[in-house]
């Protein structure tokens, strides 16, 4: 199953050299998943043919600009592109005040239906469950109301041991009870066990979303293990003050995050506009988790 | 004195071939005024080098997303780059609602004062005098409440015929006032006419920014010999019924607005997303008034 993050925005605050405030698509077996969406959005979409009728989910962590100043764009183009299927978006419950303050005005009565879902910043809930994936909210220490989403994969198929099931004439009707497990009769009554048959599916994957947090360890329980940590990393360490003044990480901590909650691999971004070169904040995180990648503008990890 | 306009955003309702929707920016004497700012201004700003520090006013015509969205984003990286002077915002009354909704819930406290006017878009009013310009509302047909601006050069002082003036060893005390149009009298009591000594200034330029609008000669007076008028141009002739549902104008109906209000040049913009070329658009402008251009985005007309 595909599970992929593509990032369309890596800047913090502002953007700047052609970086854009936070936003990044998640493709989760063809379906992609928006995770927060920075002004410009819409643009960066473009740029990087990420088609938005292709987006069905929306999850905004918090109301600091930088992080949703692209919704409105994007549901207001949604809407003159024609689109008619149902989206939902998951954010803090003032996001949808401010969403139909600005529809009031500009007198739009949309299209589709948008299905708000308010997060809850002090508790992880699961708001999203489907038979890919399951979304929960992460409770983010920042200056105001903030969750990051962890996505877990559903616990995968076993895999069927082609030759040796087509060796036996296993009817195609059992296909599917032998990928949950089940043992398989031959017509004789000779029973075959499944681990015979098939081989155990992969551990299912997990991407986890922190955006703009303290290094504060109240969620680091909940991110364990994960396939892919993305954490923001606004600050070098020398700036460790100025990083705890304004609720955000550096990336020596951003590394410490993820060797403390055994990320298998870490991507930091969020990168404030005092750093034209991200090689310091790579090298920092790099030195205390080795597999650490930069978030870049237009990049697609693996997770 | 310098009077010219850049454009940031050429594009109707959404963002497509690399053009943004509508904002521009005036350089009046190097000051700088800009006219609606939809989403990703500032990123068009940081790509036109336009520096939003030195934006003292801001004029948003109305509240459809293509000409608003980007205002809370370029006043927030004002705030974050440490303005401190006041800015100025002149737009519809809910304005200031949408913006203050949304500061409440990122609980930032600007660091400097924003001072709103709320626009009335049943009369024209002057809304900003300054040394160098007046600005004034031009009240537009749209589906929601629209106002153009009409900004107008203050009348300019007489030029200094310099080798006249040397030659009779005019005091340079004397200089302002031969510029407002005054007679010199020598020392020996002889008289000088004002203009042996000055000659006449051009006429003071306009400049007329009708952006969205049906075509309706109710505008039309206001504007009436604009040196450049802007007037928006979505669609082709061909769609005029579109135009009329939607209160738009063709390109074909802008060329008619120059040649009925004597503009000395038309620049027309806000172009359909249904439009890769412009070519078209361009021609049958062309075919009722001559002197019209595209507005592009990044170039600059003189006013």
């Amino acid at each position: 199953m595909k599970f992929e993050v593509t990032i369309l925005g890596s800047s913090s605050a502002t953007p700047i050299y052609n970086r854009n405030p936070t936003a990044q698509v998640l493709n989760i077996n063809e379906h992609l998943y928006l995770v927060d969406c920075a002004e410009g959005t819409q643009q960066q979409m473009l740029r990087f043919d990420v088609k938005p009728s292709r987006i069905d989910h929306i999850f905004i962590s918090h109301l600091h600009g930088d992080h949703y100043l692209g919704l409105m764009g994007l549901i207001s183009s949604m809407h003159l592109n024609g689109r008619r299927k149902p989206l939902q978006i998951f954010g803090p419950a003032p996001l949808k005040e401010i969403v139909d303050l600005q529809f009031k005005f500009s007198e739009t009565t949309l299209r589709y239906e948008i299905v708000f879902t308010a997060t809850n910043p002090n508790e992880a809930q699961i708001i999203l469950d489907n038979p890919d994936v399951t979304v929960e909210t992460i409770p983010l220490d920042h200056r105001i109301a903030c969750t990051g989403f962890l996505f877990k994969e559903k616990k995968r198929l076993r895999k069927i041991i082609k030759e040796k099931v087509a060796g036996l004439d296993v009817p195609v009707s059992h296909y599917t009870l032998l990928k949950k497990g089940f043992d398989y009769e031959a017509p004789g009554g000779k029973l075959y066990r499944n681990d015979e048959l098939t081989t155990a599916p992969g551990e299912p994957k997990c991407y986890a979303y922190c955006s703009d947090t303290l290094y504060n360890q109240q969620y680091f329980k909940q991110i364990e293990g994960a396939s892919l940590l993305y954490h923001e990393a606004t600050f070098l360490h020398n700036l460790l003050e100025r990083a705890n003044e304004t609720h955000h990480t550096t990336a020596l901590q951003a590394g410490e995050v993820a060797l403390k909650t055994r990320a298998h691999r870490l991507l930091i971004g969020h990168f404030s506009a005092r750093y034209k070169s991200l090689n310091e904040i790579l090298d920092e995180a790099k030195s205390v988790f080795p597999h650490t990648e930069l978030a870049i503008e237009g990049n697609t990890y693996e997770v």
